[in-house]
């Protein structure tokens, strides 16, 4: 007989949402993806997603919501958190479980990956920041969303070539192979395509460009050089911000970081650790924390 | 007994749309202002706001727009007509005049600046772009939206001083007093308020700062020169372009043009002319060069 379901770990951002069910001793019972849960952006969705998630690891299970969640420790790391309205919104959710608690997806990624201990995050993904550990209290550095900071994410980067290459299509910037590259991958000669397509789109299409940047700059393209070196300057400086507060261990979190880690700094990068727990667990230990 | 209405010019942006009356002679009868026209983000609106400000500036006249529409030839320079499914929308307008012919905005105000000789503009409001008139044809250079471009605009100024009064926040960026003068003009003391608060804003609320970062460059502050100076630059450059086709006349646009002027280059600034007529007589000459 399989041990029974006492806690649930959700990790959720803007794409998809992740719960893993725990017995009592915390070993890992069942998980299951649903759909977005950022607060801020859609609070209705997050909730729901967060129930389907759970549900499905524990239909997984045999078991189903409805007759477990009275039992239920659930606890969320979640993006958005940090807006205001956002966390009231969270606090004044009638959930059916015996416990719901919540912090942003940042804390609950850096207390899984150095299991509540002292240690520091990078997380390099659509966005970007870092964040401290430190006797328990979490610090971040960057972060800010799209418009205003994730210097050095994918979404940056994309958006920076794109604004890069509209000025050498004005004959103010520097042409290099990257405008050829990209031109070529997404099949446009004009720059009204790109402002077309890209004027208006969220920050994940941006992102998917990264990957063609940066290797332009693996190839050596000037430009793309520029940009993928200015992105991953700043992206060293949080990370050595937040380990002047944590201690010199850094883990990587988020679909770029490893791409990103040769073109951050030698210091940062000889500080780079394994995650000891995933960001569902670290959940959990924030749960943990609070109850104990 | 006064003339009557023959043509309607009219200028039509972001926020506003403005038409003028003009008799056979091309005498201005009169004018008003009515919504927002840009066909790229609400063509129905646009649309509307067309008709709103054409019957309101009859109405000054003492007649109506059911009466005299089928007699008046209209033609309008419009904000994101450079879109293409923008500009199908203006082209299946059921529109009620005798005839309506439309161009982008910044097409109508070089035509209006220079009366339809050769000659550049420079439009410095919420956006940013330079055109070239030669022999009739435009050429556009900068632009490119919020996102992607716009440099020097005061979208891009206000956006470019929080996202590195954001990063002075974190430690990784310029301390300079430009932070304390945003923080206490908008009465805002922690970081996530001014993401909270701007992160998903309308460029107008970004150019909104503009002015205060422009005040501290001109008070000496190093972070807000450099900002200023480095967006005047682009404007310089696109400028410059811009008159290596038309000949060396430029007439100033846009709500930010004459305070930006100081920051432009010397040779931009040595060939800053006034303009010969406004945008909306710019839009009544387009329609005038398609009839002759």
């Amino acid at each position: 007989m399989t041990s029974a379901p006492k806690y649930i770990g959700i990790d959720g951002g803007g794409t998809k949402c992740r719960a893993v069910v725990y017995d009592s001793h915390f070993s890992e019972l069942s998980s299951a993806i649903a759909g977005p849960a950022n607060v801020a952006k859609n609070d209705h969705k997050a909730f729901e997603s967060m129930l389907d998630a759970s549900a499905q690891a524990l239909a997984l299970l045999g078991t189903n919501l409805t007759e477990t969640a009275a039992q239920l420790y659930v606890s969320a790391g979640l993006a958005g958190v940090n807006v205001p309205c956002a966390a009231s919104s969270l606090v004044n959710w009638q959930h059916p479980f015996a416990r719901f608690d919540f912090t942003t997806d940042i804390h609950s990624a850096t207390l899984g990956a150095h299991d509540g201990s002292n240690g520091s995050v990078i997380i390099i993904g659509t966005g970007s920041c870092a964040a401290a550990l430190n006797n328990g209290n979490i610090t971040q550095f960057g972060g800010h969303g799209f418009n205003l900071g994730d210097k050095g994410s994918g979404a940056w980067i994309g958006k920076t070539a794109l604004s890069k290459i509209l000025e050498s299509f004005d004959g103010v910037g520097q042409a290099t192979q990257l405008r050829e590259h990209l031109c070529e991958a997404l099949q446009l000669t004009q720059p009204s395509q790109f402002v077309e397509i890209y004027n208006q789109a969220p920050s994940t299409k941006y992102a998917a460009l990264a990957p063609l940047v940066l290797k332009s700059a693996e190839q050596g393209d000037e430009l793309a050089l520029k940009i993928v070196q200015q992105g991953a300057n700043y992206l060293s400086a949080i990370a050595e911000k937040a380990m002047a507060i944590s201690g010199k261990k850094l883990v990587l979190v988020g679909g770029l970081s490893h791409a990103m880690l040769p073109w951050l700094s030698q210091d940062v990068n000889a500080c780079v650790i394994d995650p000891i727990h995933s960001p569902e667990r670290g959940a959990v230990i924030y749960q943990q924390n609070l109850l104990n």
